[in-house]
């Protein structure tokens, strides 16, 4: 129903998120960590624009990053169509191109015993130079499988991607970790007839592996998860009428923006240098996805201290991103993560959006507490996209 | 979607239900019944928890008890398949176990003259041991009709149930209670050729009754209505992987929480007696239905403070449900009793849920007013079951 609404224009759309911004009050925590944050320029944001609370996926439900973002880019999550698999999220995030039949792999390198018996799944959080070469190993010894090519890369550490690109491929095939150490790696098992060809590769692979990291002191076996193919996204872009960039450091985010459509722009890790990359990217597109990890990395810790500091340091350069005046300027969270729980969570997300059309409401703090006062209420992420299309002029009316 | 989700856990969840909890404001009442009420224990549970106000169905729309009922406990009470019929709602209140192809009714007994003409639908709201004994003399009388056994049972004063059982049987058949006194009783008309059986066993069943009750002062006629069948109800059980019980003194009640599978428990009709309930059920499942049926009946009859007072009985004696320390609590409604209406209303009902990590709100008072400005605003009733079972830590994350 939307496409037919769409009216390009040049207005800009900026939405930033910090992973994992929502938390809970606690008798541990008295407040959340946007609570206790000094966030004098969100605050100005947020007396300026319309507040409220963004409902990822639904009451209750506690989503994955996948499934958070794709809510955030206004594809429903729970669509089957909108499944995307680990494997594809994590070559895509990698930089990798896949094609529609290509089959992409998560895999962890690993250590084992003289026995094959797991003791480490993470090879002592390998270090990322030497991902690098193990991979390049492997990619040296392995060769085609019966017709298939194999393609092996580094993503973070002890994680890497493999991508297996020929015909006849089906990804319904199991993971091969166990989960734990004290156990082998599993066998792969293919879930059906049409995956068991992709099966047979997967364990001539694993075979191959094994054989070229038998030297290895700690990368000597590996760990496959996420086994999947390419989910049928309608492109962000045509979707929208937009030019997207997506500016993230993390892989997982880079992936599932590119899933999207979107283009993604190489960036650094700290919030200067995403927010440079903004600037610089600025006059070439119109919409703007930003992505700061670490917020979410500090509420799995349960580190309230550290959260608060990295919305601080998020707020102490939000000038930045003002100062280019974006047409729509929105800040929220893809989920919460309160460190009152160190996880992921299912409460709604702190939320505002700014621009001379949003409105305004009595909201002057941006917080949980305050965007609970928001005009917009709690109302579903999947609805951001057209808020922002909305505020910046780019949707005609509906019907006359 | 949300069974693949489940986690079983020890944790026990407690549902509070005031029938017809919530009210409005209006000229001749300036203040709810909860409103008035002296809450304590209850704004406590507001001020620790989150707050809310749930929609039972929608915007607008009035619902019926099995309607709403039916939302309280996540199914979606528009579903056809969901539709619960008055006859099966009230033999399975009364105890009875249907089997799938039963038709159910829900009987009147009635006083009509000479002339066979209504003076009274309810036989002078003939008391519940009467109604044991024209039970009894019906059930003596009647036998079977064409190979169709015919069960008679009482529910609660002048109302009674009967079961058909036997092949062939169809349940579209029309009510014969003409809503008014002034009129002969109807015949019952078949709405499909599949139910002209039962409608002739139907007429038999009632020309027979008519003959037993003849000599009745009071009960010498009847009225049938809600003629219905088993719906097709997921379990409860497995539903949401609980060990679920329901604890009800009204037979209507008891007989949803049986139709969803849950353990009905034997209990007695006071607060005190429903709550001494829950303390000896408490270890042996971990999820209670309660429910207090006395706020709807002060409400249909525009009894503030009698509405309120049932409230403060209820507050006064939560202590026997917190002493419990369930891990997660939640007090509402299954929908609004206006005291200003005297009947049921769409209005949402005040909803708090409170667990360690429910999150908190600034709401400090259990009230329609105090809700409105609860965090979860509103939000569809269907939707509370998931909450329970997050805040339970009985979900795991959807997506990764």
């Amino acid at each position: 129903m939307l496409r037919h609404l769409l009216r390009p224009n040049d207005a800009k759309i900026v939405m930033l998120v910090l992973d994992g911004l929502g938390g809970i009050r606690s008798a541990e925590f008295p407040r959340t960590a946007l609570e206790q944050a000094r966030t004098p320029n969100m605050d100005s944001v947020a007396a300026a624009g319309l507040c409220g609370r963004s409902l990822p996926i639904s009451h209750g439900i506690t989503p994955g990053s996948g499934p958070a973002h794709l809510a955030l880019f206004g594809y429903d999550p729970l669509a089957p169509e909108h499944d995307i698999g680990r494997g594809v999220i994590e070559v895509t995030g990698a930089g990798f191109r896949l094609k529609d039949n290509d089959i992409a792999i998560r895999g962890n390198f690993a250590t084992v015993d003289g026995k094959g018996v797991l003791t480490d799944r993470r090879a002592g959080r390998l270090p990322h130079e030497e991902s690098v070469r193990v991979c390049a190993l492997l990619q040296e010894n392995i060769g085609d499988i019966d017709g298939v090519e194999v393609i092996v890369m580094p993503v973070m550490e002890y994680r890497f991607g493999v991508v297996l690109r020929g015909k006849g491929l089906s990804p319904a095939v199991e993971e091969t970790d166990p989960q734990l150490t004290g156990k082998k790696p599993l066998q792969p098992v293919a879930l059906d007839k049409a995956s068991e060809r992709t099966r047979d590769i997967i364990i001539e692979f694993i075979k191959r592996a094994e054989k070229a990291l038998a030297n290895e002191p700690k990368a000597n076996a590996l760990l496959l998860r996420g086994i999947s193919r390419m989910p049928a996204l309608e492109p962000f872009g045509e979707r929208y009428g937009l030019e997207a960039a997506a500016i993230a450091s993390y892989p997982l985010y880079r992936g599932i923006a590119g899933l999207c459509g979107m283009k993604v722009i190489e960036t650094g890790s700290s919030v200067e240098e995403e927010f440079e990359t903004l600037r610089s990217a600025y006059s070439g597109h119109d919409f703007f996805f930003i992505h700061i990890k670490k917020t979410d990395s500090y509420g799995e810790d349960g580190n309230l201290g550290g959260k608060a500091r990295i919305i601080e340091e998020v707020d102490a350069r939000l000038s930045m991103i003002l100062d280019l005046e974006p047409d729509v300027l929105i800040i929220t969270g893809d989920h919460s993560t309160p460190c009152a729980m160190k996880s992921h969570s299912w409460h709604p997300v702190p939320f505002v959006i700014n621009s001379t059309v949003c409105g305004r409401d009595d909201t002057e703090e941006f917080s949980e507490s305050g965007c609970d006062r928001g005009a917009l209420g709690v109302f579903p992420a999947t609805k951001i996209m057209e808020l922002a299309l909305a505020n910046a002029g780019k949707l005609k009316k509906h019907g006359a």
